[in-house]
């Protein structure tokens, strides 16, 4: 059997709303077959997210998800938003930012898409360890982030504890690491 | 140490978008210490997500995602977008459609926030075994979905091959009880 054809041709687009989070657009695109489709999509920056881990700890945070209503427990991430930073230079950097911490080793976990059904946004996932207390940073206080140093032997009630998909993928892959 | 006041109300706000698959709202919610934060959000509705497996394969489908600009490979999956359908029916519905099967055994596997940051979606990921071939269900050809039955004993290929979230986490747990 051959391969089908899997072209997706762009056509082009407009911007129908934006703000600091996000912008969304209609843009067209045309499949192999001739049909031209159209699709409302959310674009946004890519972001790191970092599972930080010592001989004791995975370090999570707790902070307050406004549009969950709740706060959550989750790795530390953060958004792609400084010109020019690759996903690795924005994962150091979140990681002092959110834990005060640095790490001597990093490792490129996966990359995933939150939601591919309506945005490209892609997520970059990173294992930090060797951590030490970077005594130059202060975590942020005024961001309301509380760090919880979970007990590794505990990974299953931290995967219980939360229900965010950057930190289900990264502690389902640090269990399956350990195992 | 006492627990911290985790209170997030919500006053209220406005759709400034809205779209079949989507809407866009400015909503402001008050934190515990008395600060007003305003929050641009996603809000859109829930889906249901199927980790379909027999003693072979799992049931994947490779279908476009124009917002990515390629065909992914994922599990099975659909909105719940039917007024008054569970997430379990949601799942049997889209398993039926996409691959053209009913499943005797259901389990619930977890639910997940794809994006915590700007949105409320929920995705249901159900585990479905005992697999027969439903003979009145046509797989749906209009939407371009390939069915692809993923050798079980080669999960770690399919989670290389794939960077979509469901699929990840859905595949990940797979792994993880059959290991």
């Amino acid at each position: 059997m051959s391969q089908p054809d899997r072209a997706i041709e762009p056509l082009g687009g407009e911007t129908v709303y934006e703000c600091s989070q996000f912008s969304v657009r209609v843009e067209r695109f045309r499949h192999a077959d001739g049909e031209v489709v159209t699709r409302e999509m959310v674009r946004r920056m890519d972001a790191a997210a970092i599972v930080a881990y010592d001989d004791e700890h995975v370090w999570l945070v707790r902070q307050p998800r406004e549009a969950l209503g709740e706060y959550t427990l989750e790795i530390p991430a953060g958004k792609l938003d400084v010109e020019g930073e690759s996903p690795l230079q924005t994962a150091k950097r979140e990681l002092a930012e959110e834990i005060g911490r640095d790490a001597e080793d990093w490792e490129e976990v996966r990359a995933y898409y939150p939601s591919s059904g309506y945005s490209d946004e892609l997520v970059h996932i990173f294992a930090a360890t060797e951590l030490r207390e970077n005594p130059d940073i202060d975590p942020d206080p005024g961001e309301r982030i509380e760090i919880v140093p979970w007990p590794l032997s505990d990974l299953d009630a931290a995967l219980a504890a939360t229900n965010d998909a950057k930190t289900i993928i990264g502690l389902q892959w640090l269990r399956a690491t350990r195992c």
